[in-house]
């Protein structure tokens, strides 16, 4: 945990342990923002600070930041954490920010406390070459709700922006997005995310007397093959294939000489910009009707999500980042709509996002870690896009 | 409850009502073997009360009882009872034996405190008439453990017997065998039953990079499809076929964008004589390793079974009961070997076993009853058996 009068500094791995150090396991603060806000303020920024509330879910303090006039580019992120786990299986205290042959270890280095650090080493280094008259706007929108139920968090805070007349022209979200190399993969998109719960109704009886029972057992193999035995689609331009996933399959029925009366499955579907959930609603319907003919007897219970495809149109934006990547590390990012969802799915309704981070595959884990090569490299990149983004005015 | 002083009487209604007022729900003995004891011994029977016990599950009171000597019909039945269930949805009081509209309402009308009462009163009107050297044996071989673990009941009591030197010539179990009409179904054998859980072995992950993860949950519907595509048999001459019913088919999984690690089923089958529990999961082994491939990793847990397909092959002594009932009721009684199990698996062993008894439709029911026509039938029909089994020396 540290105060809001810390030195500046626009070392990425100062920044970064600063803000490991402070616990902010979701929904708790834990102090994350309130180290930012002490930064961002002594370097020029107009910060605030919302707190937004929900029955049912915990109160969640937030942080928007803004310096400059014109157009605005967003740096968007999260301090809050999900839990270290087994505290003890870790190498080095999850919050003590330890640095170890190269390493800096700690919940959040990656996703995204190290994502943070950049975009904030980038904007004090560029700030500092190029002072508050650098020709637009820079903006930070950092939630503390992204790895919890994501009711108080960016959803609020851009909806807050809004109302108060914030605009935004593009949007870098610094989520790890790099599965094992840094600089392999931009995210331009995500798919959307649909779960629906399948019930077939039978009628209870003994194993014994089977013609006097109907178990839904059968039938419900019978829907979830028909479910199954066509792929969605075959994928888009920037899209993978929509995949099905059956998560779980219950019936809880502890008798083994009873047929139940009723068998549940659940499945979520990872779609692409082919379908909306309504889309996607109507073909599982189709599917399950077919399948079911007039032996089965099922209910569909679709549940409402918020999650759908979007693409951001690769434009000059997304060619500036990638060149700034190609620069510092020598390759040419993928642009891949693969993953999960994250709150850029949200922030598409503001303005273009696109997402570039840290590499992924610690992340959640035990011993989560990033190179502090990794740090200077993605700050470096961070940098480069700010001075493509705004160019010196021409001599005149 | 009742003493063992009741008076003599050779009424099925009576004795019916007289076990009925006794609460013999499993494991309690509620006075009905004592009730049975007090009229057996004045009678003439050397009655037996032996009590069994094993770790884990309640001692249990059963009766056995002989009188005569040479070839021995064994009566073979339960006092014990299911619960009433909710005792206020019942028309009268399921303890107390009332008649109405000439039927007597209780809890074991059927099943089969009736059964036991028509066995009782024929027993007393044959030895009233034929006296104590009737040319053989009659032996009650009554368990208060049928309806429970079936543990400390009839098996135990077969190996006690047994031991002491008792041995049998047939065996009449008075289960409710007639689905609607009471002279329709004589069992003359039963199915055996046998129970397997099925899991299926993946590997968790998120459901956004299913490539990562081995969803179990196909691969438990392609192996649940490989165990049910062909029946298992057709048929014997007195046995239906086969079959398979899946009892449960449980995940677990709460969270919808987890693939989970692990699914499982567990499923019964009712088999005939064409199958041991041996054969049968060798069936089973084969059938999945086929459905399997190389695809599907599974383990498969066959429970140990006691329960083994048997025939009590059609005899004279089958030809004689169904005389009997052919000469009360009018109709020649199906010989089947349908429904659940009984412990007419356990007495098979000790002697040709066959089973006839009262109309099953309300057993384990709200309002178990039973007519009291029907009551006087089945006493008629045993007591024309007995005449049949012991027949009058002829005039020298």
């Amino acid at each position: 945990m540290t105060d809001s009068h810390a030195p500046l500094t626009d070392s990425p791995l100062d920044l970064a342990q600063g803000l490991i150090r402070c616990p902010s396991v979701t929904p708790h603060e834990g102090g994350a923002l309130a180290y930012l806000a002490g930064i961002l303020d002594q370097a020029g920024f107009v910060v605030e600070r919302p707190v937004f509330s929900e029955p049912g879910t915990p109160d969640i303090e937030n942080l928007y930041a803004r310096i400059g006039h014109g157009p605005c580019l967003l740096f968007a992120g999260h301090t809050d954490v999900v839990p270290p786990g087994d505290a003890a299986a870790w190498r080095h205290d999850p919050f003590a920010g330890t640095v170890e042959g190269g390493e800096l270890f700690g919940r959040g280095a990656v996703d995204m406390k190290g994502g943070i650090a950049c975009m904030l080493a980038a904007v004090l280094a560029f700030l500092a070459r190029r002072g508050p008259d650098f020709g637009g706007a820079i903006a930070f929108l950092i939630t503390g709700d992204e790895e919890g139920p994501a009711v108080n968090g960016t959803v609020k805070l851009l909806d807050w922006a809004r109302g108060r007349g914030e605009r935004f022209t593009h949007c870098l979200l610094g989520e790890p997005t790099n599965p094992d190399t840094l600089g392999e993969m931009i995210k331009i998109g995500r798919r959307g995310s649909l779960t629906a719960s399948l019930t077939v109704h039978g009628v209870q009886g003994h194993v014994a007397y089977p013609h006097r029972a109907e178990n839904p057992i059968p039938g419900l193999l019978r829907l979830a093959q028909g479910l199954l035995a066509e792929p969605l689609d075959a994928g888009t331009a920037h899209f993978d294939a929509s995949n099905l996933e059956f998560t779980t399959m219950d019936v809880g029925n502890p008798s083994t000489n009873v047929i139940p009366a009723e068998a549940r499955a659940t499945f979520n579907i990872r779609f692409n910009d082919l379908w909306t959930p309504e889309t996607l609603a109507a073909e599982l319907e189709r599917r399950l009707a077919e399948a079911a003919g007039n032996r089965v007897r099922y209910s569909l219970d679709v549940r409402p999500t918020n999650s759908v495809a979007f693409l951001t149109a690769p434009d000059a934006f997304v060619e500036q980042v990638a060149d700034a990547i190609e620069a510092e590390t020598g390759r040419r990012p993928v642009l891949s709509t693969t993953g999960g969802t994250s709150d850029a799915r949200f922030i598409k309704d503001a303005c273009p996002v696109i997402e570039f981070g840290l590499v992924g595959q610690t992340m959640h884990q035990v011993d989560e870690r990033v190179t502090v090569a990794d740090l200077d490299r993605l700050t470096a990149i961070y940098e480069r896009v700010l001075e493509a983004y705004f160019p010196l005015a021409p001599a005149t």
